[in-house]
């Protein structure tokens, strides 16, 4: 007999990889912060004794789903706008609200309170884009949730920096502050195509390549930022990116709703990857992403929730669903079947992270960054098919015990490193004062 | 002080009539099965005397919700199949396994399973639409449940009829048995153009006449109906209905997804209703209805979740959500705003079943109706906008109590007149035959 620290013995795991595989009656060992085997039950209960042992009979144990493209402060303003269009919403809401209100607090306040919320709905992994990095990056420590830090640059003030010079070295800075913790990496986040100039995206390519560090942008959201863009560059941003050297496997293009076939020609060839966003695109009406063309054309996709702001919700299942209906809309109802977006959502994430060696699958070796579901309630009865049920039928709610790197930050639906009642306390607060000014 | 059964004090009462009215510290006063009074809070507390009185100190509450399309027992076949072509879902599926295992005994556990899921969510009235209808019937007054059984009638045989003088003799006896019962009604439910014969149509149009009967058919569904149509009859389904006579505002026209700017112009002329089913129209790739169109064409629309087998939930607050975005998705953000939205789910339903009197807005006079959401969930904080929460950001699980003719059908989140656990186990029995066979 070995001990390990965790044994998770489930109904049903799904390790995603490979696709589609439920296995009944199956557990998993955890040891430190990796999955050290996957076994079936009745083997496991005879080879490891543990210290933490967990019966989940009526549950799926599933890989923690990756959220590929959050700005997680932004619950802060939840609901605060909507029924709005982009540039609107951003001109005469978001953006001024922001003006006004963000500092270092508010953005931690926010990021912990998102937190919460993602890890109540098995969401391990954030991949963030935002101000105040400290903030954000304090906030994932906190919570003990894998956060990667996606350091906003843009050529215009806000509450945190001056120019696009500024929010780089404070993007740097930060980055070297939080170096060495295993739960915390950073991305360089230009805003947009329309928000960054050439000699910034510039810079930012060199800093990636020297400092190994991913790249994450919002490029193609709208038809309004490619008109603007052949307007003004004479050319649509995606092109604009290549000729910038920005296409390539380290750079995570967060929405990309327009595309010409020759456009997801050139993504595949460059092996950039992709964050879909199907409530925030659907909300916003800035369109429907060519999803099951990308994944035909073997480009790797993630889904992300976009801000609170936009959705109005941080929850991976809602989007799970909505990916899979928003990919048959077009008329093919075989297009992004359950299997394939449970992928997406997990070791779809984790590979535009660069991280699918780590992350994404139920695979010994890599970390244990889990989410139990309980199927039990009747919302979820009877039970053909738990790969069904999780994309098609399950909530939020049905979210039972959620692990990071082994340790456990849900149990039976309690946070362990987050107070929700200070956490309410807290965004009752910032409402009151963002709904003064 | 007058002594009533009921009273409930929310923070946020929102009537639904008018549109968008929130009300900070309201009460409602029940007596019986009807609302007597809605006033603030304050005065609620001097003029009335209550035998049971609830505090809702952080809760909206809202007409219960109507579900003005579904098939209740289809919960038993819930992800049964997925990622289906309608025609090959239906006939390699869902037929089958209907022909094999239908039978009243399924279609009560199914349906009280159905009426269980709906409850926790919200729901108050069902416009169903199925087999077996005094199990339908059974089911609505076991649950408590605002019932309107709508009668299949189709030309072929399945496991309750022979053909369509079978169907429609068995909905006339089976109404006939539950006259005077307050909570049920029912409709003639013709199942879809192309199932049904004109001579068949134009006997529901009679009777409908005759006993005073609601009409509820799928029409418009998919493109191939219409081609069908075109073919067979040499004119679009609803041309071919408008000259059966069926065009009338008694018939509620499920889906409708497929219209020409003549064909709204028409629907409103006739008064025809609609019940729009975003999640089964984007799962099964129908296409996206125009709501937005008809809508401004003043034709009366509610919301419906269709059967759990194409969607895979009952959850009016997702078909809500999606209700909101599928309406924006065209190009304009605008489109079906929240407010509109949750008028659509409540009265728009109450105005196409002909209840809009009795149901859909908190009204005096009107039934006791109601849903109470507890939006003090950190997934709903801050909270700028309660109708806007409940649109795009609530879930299921925030719905706390439930009421249906003023008797309390869901109390803190149990209910009262099911046995969750008795259904659970029903559920999983019926889901092993069927998946045997």
């Amino acid at each position: 007999m070995q001990t390990v620290d965790t044994l998770i013995h489930a109904r049903w795991v799904i390790p995603v990889a490979p696709r589609g595989v439920v296995l009944d009656n199956h557990s998993v060992a955890i040891d430190g912060d990796k999955i050290i085997a996957l076994l079936p039950t009745s083997e496991a209960k005879g080879r490891y004794s543990a210290r933490h042992e967990h019966q989940l009979a009526e549950h799926a144990l599933i890989p923690g789903l990756v959220n590929l493209h959050g700005h997680s402060a932004m619950t802060l303003l939840r609901g605060l706008a909507d029924d709005l269009a982009l540039m609107d919403w951003l001109n005469h809401h978001i953006w001024p609200a922001e003006k006004r209100h963000l500092s270092d607090e508010f953005v931690f306040d926010g990021t912990c309170l998102a937190m919460a919320e993602m890890l109540r709905s098995g969401t391990t992994t954030v991949n963030d884009m935002y101000f105040f990095h400290d903030a954000v990056a304090r906030a994932g420590l906190t919570a003990r949730m894998r956060t990667v830090v996606g350091a906003s640059i843009l050529e215009f003030p806000t509450a945190y920096g001056v120019d696009a010079e500024d929010y780089l070295s404070k993007a740097i800075s930060s980055r070297d502050r939080f170096i060495g913790e295993p739960l915390v990496t950073f991305t360089l986040a230009p805003h947009a195509p329309y928000t960054v100039s050439d000699a910034t995206f510039r810079r930012v390519v060199t800093l990636a390549e020297q400092l190994e560090l991913g790249v994450h942008c919002h490029i193609h959201e709208t038809e309004e930022e490619i008109a603007g863009s052949l307007k003004e560059h004479g050319r649509r941003p995606l092109q604009r990116l290549h000729e910038l050297g920005l296409l390539t496997p380290n750079l995570i293009a967060a929405h990309m709703v327009h595309t010409t076939p020759e456009e997801i020609e050139l993504l595949a060839r460059q092996g950039v990857t992709i964050a879909h966003n199907p409530a925030s695109n659907m909300k916003l009406a800035s369109g429907i992403a060519q999803i099951q063309a990308m994944r035909d054309a073997d480009i790797a996709v993630g889904i992300g929730t976009d801000g609170a702001a936009s959705n109005n919700k941080l929850d991976m299942f809602a989007e799970m669903r909505l990916a899979a209906f928003l990919g048959k809309v077009g008329g093919n109802p075989k297009a992004l079947p359950a299997a394939e977006v449970l992928e997406m959502a997990t070791l779809g994430g984790a590979r535009a992270l660069g991280m699918a060696d780590q992350i994404g699958s139920i695979t010994p070796g890599k970390q244990a960054d889990l989410a139990a579901v309980d199927l039990s309630a009747l919302e979820t009865q009877p039970c053909y098919d738990p790969i069904s049920h999780l994309v098609y039928a399950a909530g939020r709610e049905q979210v039972s015990d959620v692990w990071v790197a082994g340790k456990a930050l849900l149990q039976s639906r309690e946070l362990t490193t987050l107070n929700q009642r200070e956490l309410v306390a807290k965004a009752r607060w910032w409402g009151e004062r963002v709904a003064k000014a």
